[in-house]
This record gives structure tokens, sequence and C-alpha cells, in this order.
């Protein structure tokens, strides 16, 4: 059953808090009908929330024939710290109390050299994005590449970064920060960011694919993240593809991410140059020494056959993952994010074909599949949406 | 944003009904605090329900040091219909209000027949079973072997449901029975059977697949079924396995019931049968003139090998597309349901070895994967669960 909330001191706060969040300024008249609150509860809680610096009351709403009705809205000077990490850079942004960014900074910082190094420098870079928007800080949130436990506010055996098991990164942040801090899974987060002001705009039911180094999928039921039982929802980078495939840095083979993660590209990429059957990719391999997802998608736009045909293969593997989920969970809407999603539309197009032809047609009807909004910001403004979420709700 | 609810009128009713229906007899102080409703409100809506002969008090309930309480319950005469539609058959349960079985019968019953004649005799069905378990109808609820819209009441464009494609079946019930009615797919509400009184009482985060003459997924998330964007969550009969696969009742090649749905294992123990590879369902063919999925389990427990082998090759597949879902979703249980279901262990043990190789460690370790507890009932005991969701929300 359902926990009968509303009517009473705490739930009303956060319900206000958040629709001013989510709906920016307000009347008081419109607030009372979406709360359903009397005039003189509603009237107290906003006093309170004005006290505390949360809240502010700006000019006369337009009228609506009767009285004039005035705006309220979260106070202008309301900050919140996104983080995103990724494998091999960071990326931070100070955001107002609506999360929308008012500056950000990325710098490269590889996720081996461990949370110590890795939490001190996401620390000094927050210092100085912090110093272009400055104002009260509130709530962060980070994510992170690996499994979370988003309860515990850490990682849980995650495989590609040594050292974070169950390292208490949210309690590390908010002691250096003095503000409540969500810790969660990056695809999450992203999944979050589109959903508030990307692409996924208010939709309520999505998935989230991210192809970087490695494949995640972010699942939003409802509105809100779903998580699993035991908080490993939506990791299908390690769903088996062949029980023979190529072996994958989880220990197993065959999984969706040893064929088209950023690392599976950038290996394939390598024996294609060496080989000499992709001519463009040789001459990259030649000038840097090392190639990359990237460097592949640049050769495939080029009109390099073999590199473009890497990528079809690869996004034939992932549309077929793909094509099962969307059977299974009939989403709202697909969104393709993460870094080998720069290989655009020659991506978007296998995903589509394979999503298309295979799952239900019912399913399919209307259903968008599409490329990310808001690119590398996507986890970022996640990460400030979940953070003003935990902060609105203790405040 | 979630719409605040609680503490004013239709809410506070809704929600004691349901606390009544899910938990049984409470006494007046426990309601108060579990609805955090003050005592006058309490007494009153209780009073309310009273006088409409939803709720009786009973005898005073144990003491807990102060005042002795009072126990409410729910009104011993409310029945309610659960109605399970299969392919080839019927199911009818009459339950009291908190969805316990008083009576229920089965008739073999054609989908085909389509709704005039199936409904008619749903309800000739539903006459007779009330008979033996008289009382005041609040609500019924009916499953359908097909994709339904819930919002509507009827099924949408159902692949083995001829003439029924948008059928008014709520309407056509309720207008015979004179309360409300809820139609949902048969998956979903053997999902809902379950989770209120079998194998996954009280989970909050669940799968059931039913295997039976089509194979399908009732998905239940945060203890609500996820129906998705267009209500087709969870059909997974359709998810393609080979592209090149034999062709299935939906007109694609390869799907997963083309493999091992109830037709699919009718149609490969013909061919065994006939090819003299199986000497067991070459016995059984020549007796009984045709063969069932039931015979390929019967002769598989007898030693057949080649029957088998077509469960196990089965399982298999079926467990490669549970393995994907488990990691996809990282249910907290998955429950096996459904006719072929009853080829029970070896089944089982074919879907438990895919899902626990092929899923991650961390989405299984804690992972039920087990058989229905319900049986047949599953379905109409979830039906009736929703009918009275239904009823008590607008009662």
């Amino acid at each position: 059953m359902a926990a009968p909330g509303g009517g009473r001191g705490p739930r009303t706060r956060t319900d206000l808090l958040r629709l001013l969040r989510d709906e920016g300024a307000t009347s008081r008249v419109a607030l009372g009908e979406r709360l359903d609150l009397p005039r003189a509860k509603l009237t107290a809680e906003i006093a309170r929330l004005v006290d505390e610096g949360l809240v502010a009351v700006g000019g006369p709403a337009a009228s609506r024939g009767g009285r004039r009705s005035t705006l309220v809205h979260l106070a202008d000077d309301l900050r919140v710290i996104g983080v995103d990490v990724g494998v091999t850079s960071i990326t931070v942004a100070v955001t107002d109390g609506r999360c929308e960014v008012l500056a950000s900074q990325s710098e490269d910082c590889a996720v081996r050299l461990g949370p110590v190094e890795v939490l001190r420098r996401v620390a000094d870079l927050a210092e100085r994005v912090l110093e272009k928007a400055p104002g009260r800080l509130i709530g962060a949130g980070i994510g992170l590449p690996g499994p979370v436990s988003f309860r515990d506010g850490m990682p849980v055996a995650p495989p590609i970064m040594p050292g974070w098991d169950r390292y208490p990164v949210r309690d590390d942040l908010a002691g250096r920060w003095g503000c409540p801090v969500t810790v969660d899974n990056d695809v999450n987060v992203m999944a979050l960011g589109e959903r508030h002001s990307g692409v996924a705009r208010s939709l309520d039911d999505l998935i989230l694919v991210k192809v970087g180094t490695g494949i995640g999928c972010g699942i939003v039921v409802g509105g809100r993240v779903y998580r699993g039982a035991a908080g490993t929802a939506g990791d299908i980078g390690h769903i088996r593809l062949d029980d023979f495939g190529p072996a994958c840095a989880c220990g197993e083979l065959g999984c969706l991410e040893a064929y088209f993660g950023g690392a599976a590209l950038a290996r394939d990429a390598l024996t294609l140059a060496r080989s000499g059957r992709s001519p463009m990719l040789a001459a990259t391999l030649a000038e840097k020494g090392s190639l990359t997802a990237e460097d592949v998608g640049v050769a495939a736009s080029s009109g390099d056959f073999a590199a473009a045909n890497l990528i079809r293969e690869g996004g034939r593997r992932l549309g077929q993952v793909v094509a099962s989920l969307v059977s299974f969970l009939n989403p709202g809407m697909v969104v393709i994010g993460g870094g080998v999603s720069r290989l655009g539309h020659s991506l978007l197009a296998e995903v589509r074909s394979a999503v298309y032809r295979r799952s239900l047609p019912l399913a399919t009807g209307n259903l968008p599949i599409v490329l990310s909004e808001l690119g590398e910001l996507s986890g970022v403004i996640g990460a400030a949406w979940s953070a003003t979420d935990r902060a609105f709700d203790i405040a």
C-alpha cells in the first residue's frame, strides 16, 4: 500500500520546493491549487521557506479575474554541484536551484587513479567552477562509471574502478562541501538529465543507452530511476550475445560490451589498421600511435569502408539487445548517449533498423529512438537534479 | 511530481479499504497510526463505511497497555469475481473482499469463439460459482490472453483472439454484473496474484514469465504492474532469437514463442513421434490422435530421451531471454507459470542454469527463480485483486 502522504509538514515542504524547481515561478493561487492546500497553511509554509532563504516572493502574477496573486520562486542564489566522473575525464557543473547550468568545466582524469586522488581533483575543479557562479550551496550529486549503492552513497564492486570498492564517496564529498550529496551510477544521472532538460523532457518512461568505454542503460519508470532489487538494473553491457565471443573486461566471453564498447572498437580499429584493411585508420595509427573509438567514427564518416562496417556491425548487435528491451519494457523513448554515440547517425540508423524490424509493432509504433540532446552535460544536470531531490527532502 | 495525496476524503477512504484488504482485521489505534489520521476523522470515515456495508467493526483488539481498541475489518459478505480467459479454457473464482478464493470453477472454452459467446459462458459460469458463495458483489476483474488497453477496458489487436479487437469487454461485463470491472492482460493478473497470495508475497519487484500456448511476461515494479508506454510491456514471446528461425503465429520468423510456446512444443512432438525418434510420443499419438505440450512433459518425465531434449532446448532458449531480462531489470524474483511450466523441474533447471551462468553475479546473487505457487488460480486471484483496487478507489 502506498504510504499516505500530504497535508502535513515535511511532505508539503518537499512538494512545494520540487514544484518550484520543476515548473519555475508559480503564483500563490496556483500553488494552493496544485498542492491542494488551504491558504493559511500555504502562507505559513512559504513564509518559513522565505525565512530560510530557500524561496523568494516576486511581483504580482497575471490576474485571473479575481484578486491578484504573487509569484513564488526558488531563491536566486541557490547553488547545486553536479559531477560526472567518466573513465578518463571528470566534468563539474554548478547550477541554480532549478538545475540550470550556470558554469561547467571538464578535465582529463583517469578513474583508476583511485578515489582519494580523483575526489581531490573533483573538489579542486568544483572550487574553480563555483568561483564563476558563487551562491549558497544546498546540495551536490555525482555520477560514477560503475555499480553504486545509492542508499549507502558508495560504489560496490565496480569492475573498472580499482580502489573505489565501498569507498564512502558521499561522506567524503559531504564533508568537504557541507551539504547533502547523492551518489549514483553514471547512466542513471544521464537519464535523469535528459528527462529534466534534454530530449526526454517530462517523459515518465524512457531508457537511456550509454555507449562509452562501457555500455549501460538508465531506466526511468513512472518518472523515477528504476534501480532493481540489488541496484544493478540496466547493466546491459554484460548481456551475453555469444557463448564463444570475444573476451570481456568482466572476465566472461561474448558480452555486448566486448563487441561494441569503446575499448572493443579501439581494439578492432587496431586490427583493421594493422591488417591494411582500413587505409585511413592505418594512417591515423601511424600519425598518433594509437586508435580510439572516435577515430573509427572519423574514418567512417570520411568514407572508409572497413571503419563504417565496424559501426554497422556493432550497431546491429546493440540494436538486437535494445530490441529485446523495447519488447520487454515498451518505453516511451530510447535515448542513445555516451562517447561512442558521437558515431552519430550511422549508429542510430543501425539501432533503429534492428529495433523497428525486431520489436512488436505496437511497442515501436510511437517510439522515438534518438541521440542524447545534452551530450556531455546530461550527466552533470541529472546529478544536480538528483541532488535537489535529496536536498529538498531534508531541507 | 507526485500528486500530494492523503488527509482528505477519497484518498483516506481508498487507503483505509486497501489496508484492510492487504492486512486483514486491524485495530482502530493501528489504523489511525498507519494512515496518520486524527481520531475524529478516522471515526467518521469508519462510521460512513459501516453505514455503506463495506466495513464491519469486530470485538476488542488485544490491549497495548492503554485503552482497548476495537478491530475493524472488511464486511464478510463482500464478493469479487475473478476471471481468467485462456486460449482453450475459462476459470472463474469468487473471492471475499480480501481476495481469498471462496469458490472457483473451470471449463473448456476456445477464445476464438469470439467475445459474445465467450463472455456469455463466463457470465453463466460466474452465476454458478456465485451460487456457492453468495454475497454482495463489489467488483470484477478479467484477464485476457492478448494485449489489452487497461484504460479502455478492451483488447487491442490481439493476435490469437479473432473478433475481440476493441470489443468493450469491461462495459459488457459491468452491464451484466452492475459493478466496476477491470480488464487486463493474463500475465499481468497472474503476476498480481502471485504477489498478493502466492510465491512472491509482498515482493515489490518481480517478473512472472508465463509459458503456455503463448509466452508472455508480467512485470511488477514498486508493487504495481508496469504496462509500458503503449501497454505492451512484457511481450517477450516475440523477441526474435534467430532471423531465420521457425515461423511464428505473429507472422514473423524465429520468435521465442515459435521455439517454445505450447503450440511449438506440440508441433515438435508430432515430428518426433512421426519420425520414430520418440517411441513414447509415437505411442501417445497412436492412442490419442494428437499431441500436446503436456504429453511432452509426461514422456520426458518417464525417461523419453527425445522428449526430455525438447524441454532442455526450449528451456535453454527461454533461459537466454530471461537472462537478458534479469541483467536489465534486476528483479527480486522470477516466477515461471502457465501450462508449459507444468513441465516442472527439468524446465526450471534449464532456465536457472542459463540465468545464473549468463546474468551478472550481483543481479543473481539473491535471485530466486521459482515455479508459480498458485497454478491455475494465480490469474483469477490477481484479477480479483485488480478489481478491488478499482472498486475501493471509486467505492
